[in-house]
């Protein structure tokens, strides 16, 4: 009986799997391919171990496994037998199958995912000028550690514990009532995964395949991904120092996605007069706006200006913010502030996409807002991302001088530089990050024709003495 | 002069909102009704704060968001003036729109969404016999939120750190390789903020509208509504005791949704036999499957059954797993093992769709898991949690006798309770939760016609106390 296994067990190979699973792994094999026949008899656990140089244990819980799993039968004798369960199994039952599996068609969505260059993604530590990123260096650590220690330790039960957690709901409402002139009552708050997770609800809630979606050019490319997995027909509508314009001639759109904080990623503001232009437009189109509010928390020119949600609270705006940028990109929770009237649907619409934040994450992001923690982190990296910005546009001057063109923007945590000259920024781009520079070339965030060039840098995330070196090795490869 | 706004400005009235921000609404107001008109010039905020009432420094803030905004000019005078930007507004510019912004269609889904029954929402505390909660109570919330400081106190920096964390992955792949003989490499599991959110992902990377899923029936809303979501054509697959019985007249599916551990709601373990017949079906006919193992790790009788990704690593399954039945429905962190070719593309498709989890968070729960404080909770949880199945069981038979049917689920947190001569389930479901208990109807689970009736009853969060009291509940009302 024990040559029935000669050869063909063997434990003594490389693999970080724990024995038990290797051996049924090696036994479900044997099976699977007919080398074991139904009836055929095992040797004893205590023979099987001493022959395989293992601890008795090891075997019993492998046999105990495939027993559960229907392949081996104990119920007559100590002795496994391979067990009628698995007599499907003549020869390897899947021969028959296509070899690539998993070669067959995706949805069309899925397979267009491959094209996109959306997000860019860098591996490892981050380098400078990757933009969206806070310094993680200057947040408090020690005080948002005790947030999430004390919710942990609530010990209180709710029913639906994590959809959007009131606490959270009412200390974000007050800020965004103090800072942004929003009024809502707090449950047109839906507080999401991600600022993204939130781009994409809405495009999908708003939006039928082949609906018409506006969004800004150069825009940001999270909103081209959500309109598209909504199905929408994309428009690419040109901005100016106004932001976004609104194009005549352009098809008209279902849903109307504008920064208007902080354009991205020119770093304009929407003026008052081009606000009430677009909330006007939207309105008799019946188009919904999306204002994504990205980085709207750091301003250094003036006050933050009111958001479209609050010059018109009647109007079909959907806010969106993150707390990724203003705390730490650890933290990745977002939140839409949705008109009144839909909140049902959104409450629903949240719950079948699963997009839903711990709620213990929730809580202690209220206590850091409650306390005043959220708040005091955000005028000091204001004032610190204000030096920054200030340090890197005079380094660039430094080092490009005169052909370069800086918008100095009236806020956020990252510049576009202009280069009166510069051709291909995807080649400098891709040059600069050999070099270790993270700096996106314009032409990758343009949705229109355009022949406009450039780099954008963030600043936020690295000091005055990183960011000069930085701005050394694009004055390098500009000249 | 400061008849101008005398009876216009107010601030006496109760509200919740800062002063400065009420003023500075009210001025908005004013400008944009047109009762402010261009050019015309406000009091000084000396003169403005003594009328209201108020301190200098509220009007002063307020005046300078309005100045920020763009709807008055101090450039010439310390007195702010209507200003030009503000003279689109020569009347309320909103009248000509519809007042009924947000009555416009929603896409086909979303106000598919006000229809459907899924998921069921339970206000306040949890009621007895609602399914899918942990005990929340037995969660060693004090070791928890020790990981959750230590992971917040982490201060090193990462490029991307909100994807998919490796730490956590290996923890968790080291867990299935064990407990449930899956193989993988670590980068094959992508975390997501809930299990709900890997199903609706999976639907939306393999289903185009039209094509065709397998949904068990009676089975899990949740899968209805994520194929749903993705346009599917769904089919309901009756199942048997061995659960999803393959439906040879049915339309050829391209998703097939299965519960194997315990089928949701009846309990079932799908043996060997089926699983293999399943996993061939579906490679013959191109089909991916979804292997829901949403309460997989409380199992009373025997050990797990290797899961299908287990049985087969070259079939087109996705093994689906969630941390907040074992842990605490706080946590809400679920996550999927795709097949090794298609990582490329799920990573993608998360960062579309915004499906991110706070790193914080993975930090926290690799922690918890590689300290053993997951394996030991679990296990206590299965003893403590087989005590109440069995006493739940004892005490339906003993109040409502020989005419109810249970079957004694092998694992899980929830059973279901079938009874001869019920017919109408939804109304004695409602009427029990008029008393304060939860018991979800059969019928709402169907997705095939069917006369199967019956209650599904979850016993993991309360005591046997609790079972006891609510099992006399059903009793009174089901004799």
């Amino acid at each position: 009986m024990h040559d029935l296994l000669e050869g063909l067990l063997d434990l003594s190979g490389k693999d970080e799997r724990p024995l038990t699973s290797r051996l049924a792994a090696q036994l479900r094999s044997l099976i699977s391919e007919g080398r074991l026949k139904l009836g055929q008899r095992l040797p004893s656990s205590r023979a099987l171990a001493a022959r395989l140089g293992v601890s008795r244990n090891t075997v019993t819980y492998a046999i105990e496994q495939l027993v559960a799993e229907g392949y081996l039968d104990v119920s007559q004798s100590r002795r496994p037998v391979v067990a009628a369960g698995a007599a499907l199994l003549t020869a390897r039952c899947f021969d028959d199958l296509a070899p690539d599996t998993v070669s067959r068609p995706l949805s069309t969505w899925a397979q267009h995912l491959a094209s996109s260059d959306w997000p860019p993604l860098y591996r490892g530590r981050p380098l400078p000028f990757q933009p969206g990123l806070a310094d993680e260096r200057e947040f408090p650590h020690d005080i948002w550690g005790r947030c999430l220690r004390h919710a942990a330790n609530r010990r209180f039960q709710r029913s639906d514990p994590t959809s959007n957690d009131s606490a959270l709901q009412a200390a974000l409402l007050n800020h965004l009532a103090t800072h942004r002139g929003i009024s809502a009552c707090p449950e047109q708050i839906i507080i999401m995964p991600s600022a993204q997770a939130g781009l994409a609800l809405i495009a999908r809630v708003m939006i039928d395949a082949g609906d018409v979606a506006w969004i800004e050019s150069p825009g940001y490319g999270g909103a081209y991904a959500a309109a598209f997995t909504a199905g929408a027909k994309i428009v690419g509508v040109p901005v100016d120092t106004d932001g976004l314009r609104i194009a005549d001639n352009a098809p008209v759109p279902k849903l109307i996605f504008v920064t208007p904080s902080h354009q991205y990623p020119t770093g304009y503001l929407m003026p008052i007069g081009r606000r009430l232009e677009l909330l006007r437009f939207a309105g008799s189109v019946g188009a919904a706006i999306i204002e994504d509010d990205y980085d709207g928390e750091f301003h250094y020119e003036g006050r933050p200006v009111a958001a479209l949600a609050a010059i018109d609270p009647d109007a079909l705006v959907f806010y969106v913010g993150t707390f990724s940028k203003a705390m730490s990109t650890d933290v990745r929770v977002g939140y839409v502030v949705v008109p009144e009237a839909m909140i049902p649907t959104f409450e629903l619409a949240q719950r079948h996409l699963g997009l839903l934040t711990s709620a213990t994450l929730q809580t202690a992001l209220a206590e850091f807002i409650e306390r005043g923690a959220y708040l005091a982190h955000v005028r000091r990296m204001t004032r610190l991302y204000r030096e920054r910005r200030d340090c890197l546009i005079g380094a660039l001057t430094e080092e490009v001088g005169t052909r370069l063109s800086v918008d100095a923007p009236a806020g956020g945590m990252q510049l576009l530089v202009r280069y009166t000259g510069l051709t291909d920024d995807r080649h400098l781009s891709h040059r600069l990050l050999g070099l270790g520079v993270v700096a996106r070339p314009l032409s990758e965030m343009l949705h229109h024709e355009s022949q406009e060039r450039g780099l954008f840098l963030g600043f936020a995330a690295w000091t005055n003495a990183e960011l000069i070196d930085g701005a050394k090795l694009i004055g390098r490869y500009m000249l």
